[in-house]
């Protein structure tokens, strides 16, 4: 049997990584055969292609970005994500394509048609079984984020960047909505666990 | 008034560079101000990308290798080919957009349709004013590529891919016979130079 394709989404600071190891966590213990990964990267192709979209000092065109994005993607699906999915394992993944639709197509301004076009060729029919889009305003994403690292290419661009950001995730959300579950991440961690949960618990085992 | 943008094909050993270097020199002599530079690569971001693409240690799905192609020349059109274009400079580029439809499209059997979203995509009207394209058997240019130096991922190939390449190309002529001019690469240097002036002299100052 095909295991659960499941991804994670969100701005920096909407505690994406926290509920992914607890989410991780919570799998394993139901016997899930599990696998963690993330985009962009996952494969060492994927992850020098990562070092190069989030250098500060690497400035580049916006459909360039896309195009590294989705080249990455390809790679990820045909190595990592699509054997583990067909030996039955499951794959959480830290980003996927909706955060291209987010970052490169409504953040940056890459055509949403043009990706769509991506989108259609690099996945064919392969679509994560559930996203989880962690949901929170960009002021409030900065401030819980900005403590902990010196910021990388994106997180070093605007509010109003990330706004849109926002937006794109939504509307993904909005043209997906039996796919995604949108969460709203400014509740307490323990609200957000329950509502976790409450989502989750049918895919188990 | 906008430059020519003058691309040059081949596979290995079809004897490309030398030709590159003598008709660089042909039309400086003209008085032209040119740019020599060369796909993949040809901007910092590129050539890393370059280094990735040439990399026998890195196999990569033949998607993820038509991606990373495009990726490049998005950024060489953007930061090299166009600007210097918009101001009268020539430009002369060893290997362009041909070169992704044979290789990675006849040889590597990546969907030429595809290839042609992503042309249209990433070039829009931007076609060189003339591709000359160096055609010989695989086995010659095999034969004379083969003693310059350890070969790339490329170059490892086998001769059926490289006849599949030069197939690519050729296709690539005919279906734009009035930019591209096959050159017979297998005759003397100085009858080569003769066709070479023959065709390029009318674009001259």
């Amino acid at each position: 049997m095909r295991g659960n394709f499941i991804t994670l989404e969100g701005i920096d600071g909407a505690g994406k990584s926290t509920h992914l190891d607890w989410l991780a966590d919570f799998f394993r213990k139901r016997g899930v055969k599990l696998r963690v990964t993330r985009e962009p990267g996952g494969t060492e192709l994927g992850e020098k292609l990562r070092g190069l979209l989030l250098d500060k000092n690497q400035p580049m065109h916006l459909e360039t970005e896309a195009m590294l994005m989705f080249a990455a993607r390809r790679e990820h699906i045909d190595k990592v994500i699509a054997p583990a999915l067909a030996q039955g394992e499951w794959i959480i993944c830290d980003r996927f394509t909706d955060a291209t639709f987010a970052y490169q197509g409504s953040g940056r301004g890459a055509d949403w048609a043009r990706l769509k076009v991506l989108e259609q060729w690099v996945q064919g029919d392969l679509q994560p079984d559930l996203t989880l889009l962690f949901d929170v305003a960009p002021e409030v994403g900065r401030q819980r984020a900005g403590s902990i690292k010196a910021p990388d290419r994106f997180e070093q661009e605007k509010n109003d960047f990330f706004q849109r950001v926002r937006d794109g995730y939504l509307r993904r959300a909005r043209e997906d909505a039996s796919r995604m579950r949108v969460i709203d991440a400014t509740v307490s961690i323990e609200e957000i666990r329950r509502k976790l949960v409450e989502i989750v618990e049918p895919l188990c085992p």
